[in-house]
């Protein structure tokens, strides 16, 4: 029997990452403060930043597998906020109390901040061993300090570890502050969406792939980082021409009224070899149908898959 | 007024710390299960590994400088040691807590164990900025990972924060599984000291050299990595002949009776030019010194400074 210990299951990922470990015949424990209200999963209440109550889940649920995504997320704020040092040790924490309770098998969420975005070739696709990590946000850093230790400890307590490094996402259930999201909403309401020049190129997923490339991730025993993406970069501007389209309200897109992002690489994509021929994983979206998809969703009004 | 809280001030190099701190005027705080005893020291009793207690007392306290010496340090288990994780998660919020409490200077322990030991020029003398970090070890790499993640923060939440890497100590007081107060006990009560061949060279400071350095550090504004440390590495072998010349009992000493130390390099020695030229800290004691000091104050019965 495989059971899996999901932190934030209710989140953007979290909750695209429930199908697939469904499918593939995991029994689902979610923890958190707000566990999903769904039949199919067990839901325990605690506060993952509170010693006590986390550890005592954690034991009481004893699963074989753990997917951790939960982390400080509020857009805008959570590249320099403070609560990243809550996360690297709860998650520290919860990583150890997983493993002694009897855990084999854990996958926790990474990022593309970890990498080095100042340096000759960040714009070249960013491989997991081949691309320094030097990150520039305290964020990027949390989780790159977060994995080194991690890995060690892995190494160290025989426990499989793999980490998941996403990239840009986007789909059905975006809160408020990203860009697909918010473009969308704007467009579907007849409302300007001011933006930059959108030059700047990003490897973007659909988070329904993203959510099963972890699950797939978590069902096998690659270890170390994985980037979980889609190895395409096209420019921002290509992705809101498309929902411009979709919606039929290309004129409401106001290119260059909000100034380029300050401090980050003309272009950033991943090397996906690893997810393709280790995890053996490829995604079921194009940018286009991804696009269209959400688009779909967004106006019918499903914000949950 | 200066008010320092020091962390681990009942350890081998916390006590030997303190004598500095209160010459440079600090009021000193001791935070820990065992706070030391003395009338010069104000003493707060909690577990470091309590968040609550932890973040009471760092708020009660509200001290102006932080010196964090306190970790897991078990002689022979630290180096693999779980806990190695706990004190990641203690100190990050440990210092997030000092700093909005209104602390402004903070100083932390870390490690030799930190650089790479195992790449070409491994035996050159190892440099802050200059020497890649690439721990072998579970307590190496959550020392790396630690100081990466506060560098972040300290940059966010404008704290001037320094790190100071301690090579190899000795000196009065030290815990049983430690080289060379093992090797004076065993001399002077007559018993064999079995070791290794002892070629391998290593940069021993002594352990109020290293007090004294820590606490000239913590009362200026350098930041970032700082070598603790002598800047000179005999083998360890010349230390022993040393002791065995100032016990009178070079003859109970059995040279290769142990195997050489497994992964480590033939030479481990810090570059100290950023202790000497920034910090402006000079040792007090040359090894000869050193040695005879410990080895008088060892055979008094003192185990204190």
């Amino acid at each position: 029997m495989k059971r899996v210990l999901v932190t934030g299951a209710g989140g953007f990922l979290g909750r695209h990452a429930l199908p697939g470990l469904r499918a593939r015949g995991f029994e689902i424990h979610a923890l958190g403060r707000t566990p999903p209200a769904d039949p199919g999963i067990v839901g325990h209440r605690a506060d993952l930043l509170d010693a006590g109550s986390r550890r005592e889940a954690v034991r009481s649920i004893a699963a074989s597998h753990l997917l951790h995504l939960a982390w400080t997320t509020e857009p805008g704020r959570y590249w320099q906020a403070p609560e990243n040092l809550d996360w690297v040790g709860a998650s520290l924490d919860l990583v150890r109390t997983f493993r002694e309770a009897g855990g084999a098998r854990a996958v926790v969420a990474g990022s593309c901040a970890e990498y080095d975005w100042s340096g000759d070739g960040a714009d070249r696709p960013l491989h997991e061993a081949g691309s320094p990590c030097r990150p520039a946000t305290l964020y990027g850093t949390a989780k790159d300090g977060l994995r080194r230790v991690l890995d060690a400890y892995a190494a160290s307590a025989g426990l499989s570890l793999a980490w998941g490094r996403i990239f840009y996402l986007y789909g059905p259930g975006e809160r408020p502050g990203r860009l697909v999201g918010d473009a969308i909403r704007a467009l579907l309401s007849g409302r300007t969406f001011a933006t930059s020049e959108g030059r700047q190129a990003r490897d973007f997923l659909h988070v329904a792939d993203a959510g099963a490339a972890f699950a797939a991730l978590l069902d096998g025993d690659v270890r170390g980082a994985v980037n979980v993406a889609s190895g395409e970069a096209p420019p921002v501007r290509a992705l809101l021409e498309r929902i411009g389209v979709l919606t039929g309200r290309s004129d409401l897109i106001a290119y260059g009224a909000r100034p380029n992002p300050a401090g980050e690489p003309a272009r950033i994509v991943a090397d996906v070899t690893r997810l393709r021929e280790e995890v053996g994983f490829a995604p079921a979206f194009g940018l286009d149908a991804g696009l269209a998809d959400t688009v779909t969703r967004v106006s019918s009004g499903a914000s949950t898959p």
